[in-house]
């Protein structure tokens, strides 16, 4: 089946789909169970992923990304009966009559079909298609070479699930063809994808911006800072940027910036030095800050711009919170940005200033996260305006339709 | 000054604009006035784009769509006064605390810069700029090259309104160079325009759809349908599919197809005929109305999909309200359907399985529209289902920010 075809009947799946409430949660059930009777299979067809990618020299890290265990399994099985018992996104809406008699609902609908394009994570199959079908989306997944076997396997399993639930096989489909042309392809199904989701790093994410002619959601890229005010506790700034930065600096949420107003640099950065060397965090600084931290080393614009995921932090010097805000808004990815402070007005100041999907006070920007935030569950993080913007629940995967109840009105 | 300044430039306006409320407001009111004002210097720059343009053969209803006179200029004048009228969008939101003492505050923010790439339409120019405004959001204008001198004029006018009520002139620009090279820089202004909205024909829709990597919000294309049921009031039928074709065939809301329950067809398609010729509007018929009515033209597949916008209308009988449904979702291009119909089962199916906008029972599709769903403005009916659909008001050039407030909370 080439991928114009599978579009076209995840169209004709997701007709049925946005009419079948009750079958959906029947399907996500089956799907938690076959993915435990059929988790031999998965983990057969895993290893043959797990080898082939061994072979090709694939690191340890990656390597973790893509196993899949009977512990991970029944991990993600007990995870698909928490999405199906989330409160149902569809169909809610407000209704409002017009002088002419028109009487106007607007009610939320399913998108129609999903397109995710996303790396060598597994994880990520089931977890998209299950988000899919929850809010009554069609979804067409594109996972990374590498994960073939296994994704396939698992769209195998979501399948059967499906059928069993007397839903079409074809609301979740996994592209068998990972070449590069068919995700291109994928990116310009203007009329069959109503919207496209890349999971994954800067590299696939900037490929879906810069070649997709569908609507897409831009996600996760994080160039994220902490401004240290004059007026902060240095304590809390402290275990503040020792969280955004080392708890997990892999991940989109984590600081790669700190910002030290110049009256707090000398108590403040000298602190900082003793903390991150605990961790083994490395600090590269601006001018001033070489002042008081003589030994590290300098940083340069780029610093400033670069997402690091890493155990390396920029420092800068600044003069005030207004300084503080215009280097973010010139530096940052609109992710996520934190001022710590005592003063209520320059709070107020930096987050109404800050151009971000979400500004903190006091608080460690590692917090921005569907789960965090109390949306149940996560289809990526949004750091686009359309939409959409910073985490995502099931929600973004739903849009509005207008119906109209008239008793014969036209337009005069 | 090049682009890449223009839209630096309008960045930077945008944050003065997002805490200027009631400067937008004077902003607003000093625009209505001054192009009153400035209707003389307005009207001679007009003039020489109609005199270009008329030498260059422009269309008589293209020339009219292109003239400034001073009753034009009294209405938009008025109609920026109704804009500053409306109710703020800024600012609303909701609040939420988690079990970690975070209070998490999602509020309404403009987008920032909003780009808008449009015909030789100078009444775009003030609409856009003002509803831009209204929103908080810097406006970068790419109106086209016939009404060029109209359009900077305006824009100076506007800037000269900005400048007086203290907020940057760069809220508003209009691109003097209007060269095609330029309007793909500005569809691939990634980071400095937050949305990119085209209004216009289906050529320019589709070449900003193709070709921007910027978001963008689809407007437009309707080719929309009335399907005429079994159990259907047919003067009812009639006055609608006559209302929904005829009273503005040029708007994207009018009807371009009519579908006809083969049990009402030998009735309904005779009253049909009848008023239509009335209208001097022509029919293509499918080969089951042509049975009924053999002197009409043949309609092809071809005319099914084709947006008319003249006085031509494709007929097609059907079976029912399920091959009616079908026949939409196919041909149609989700922006308004209607039903006629005496069964509530039947307005029910047709309404849950029609994939568009806006979804009609009983009434005219014409009734797509800002002003008439009550929304006080429309910046254009988007036909995608991200971000917006169907008319577009205020909102729709908002996003949100996630402000959170916390006293030094870290993730664990």
């Amino acid at each position: 089946m080439n991928l114009r075809e599978m579009c076209l009947k995840a169209k004709s799946a997701s007709f049925t789909l946005a009419s079948s409430q009750s079958r959906i949660g029947d399907a996500l059930e089956n799907i938690s169970k076959k993915l435990i009777s059929g988790a031999d299979m998965i983990i057969s067809e895993n290893k043959k992923d797990l080898e082939r990618s061994k072979s090709n020299g694939m690191s340890d890290s990656m390597l973790d990304r893509l196993t899949l265990d009977m512990p991970r399994i029944e991990a993600i099985s007990k995870a698909v009966l928490k999405v199906k018992a989330l409160p149902d996104v569809l169909g809610k809406g407000t209704v409002f009559t017009r002088p002419n008699g028109l009487i106007i609902k607007k009610v939320s609908v399913p998108m129609g079909v999903v397109g995710i394009i996303y790396e060598a994570r597994p994880n990520v199959t089931v977890d998209a298609a299950v988000l899919c079908l929850k809010s009554g989306n069609a979804a067409v997944l594109r996972g990374g070479s590498e994960a073939i076997n296994t994704n396939l396997a698992l769209c195998e399993v979501i399948q059967d699930a499906l059928e069993e639930a007397n839903l079409p096989r074809e609301c979740v489909q996994v592209l068998s063809d990972t070449s590069r042309e068919t995700a291109g392809d994928l990116m310009r199904m203007n009329g069959l994808i109503d919207v496209l989701i890349p999971r994954g790093g800067k590299g696939l994410i900037q490929s879906v911006v810069q070649n997709a002619t569908v609507p897409v959601i831009e996600t996760g890229a994080g160039n994220c800072s902490v401004f240290v005010d004059e007026s902060a506790n240095l304590n809390t700034a402290l275990e503040i940027i020792d969280n955004a930065k080392n708890q997990r600096p892999s991940v989109c949420n984590a600081a790669e910036n700190l910002l030290v107003h110049e009256k707090a640099a000398k108590d403040f950065l000298p602190m900082l030095k003793n903390r991150m060397d605990e961790k083994h965090t490395e600090l590269r600084g601006c001018e001033k800050t070489l002042q008081i931290l003589p030994d590290i080393k300098k940083a340069t614009e780029d610093d400033f711009y670069t997402e690091y995921n890493d155990y390396i932090l920029a420092v800068k010097v600044v003069r005030d919170v207004a300084e503080a805000v215009e280097h973010i808004n010139v530096h940052g990815t609109r992710h996520s940005e934190a001022i710590v402070t005592e003063s209520m007005e320059n709070a107020d100041y930096f987050t109404a200033n800050v151009d971000a999907a979400a500004v903190y006070v006091n608080a460690s920007t590692r917090f921005t996260d569907g789960e965090e935030f109390g949306f149940g569950a996560e289809i990526g993080i949004s750091t686009q305006k359309l939409h959409a913007r910073g985490p995502m629940g099931l929600e973004a995967l739903t849009t509005v339709k207008y119906i109209i109840q008239g008793n014969g009105q036209v337009r005069s």
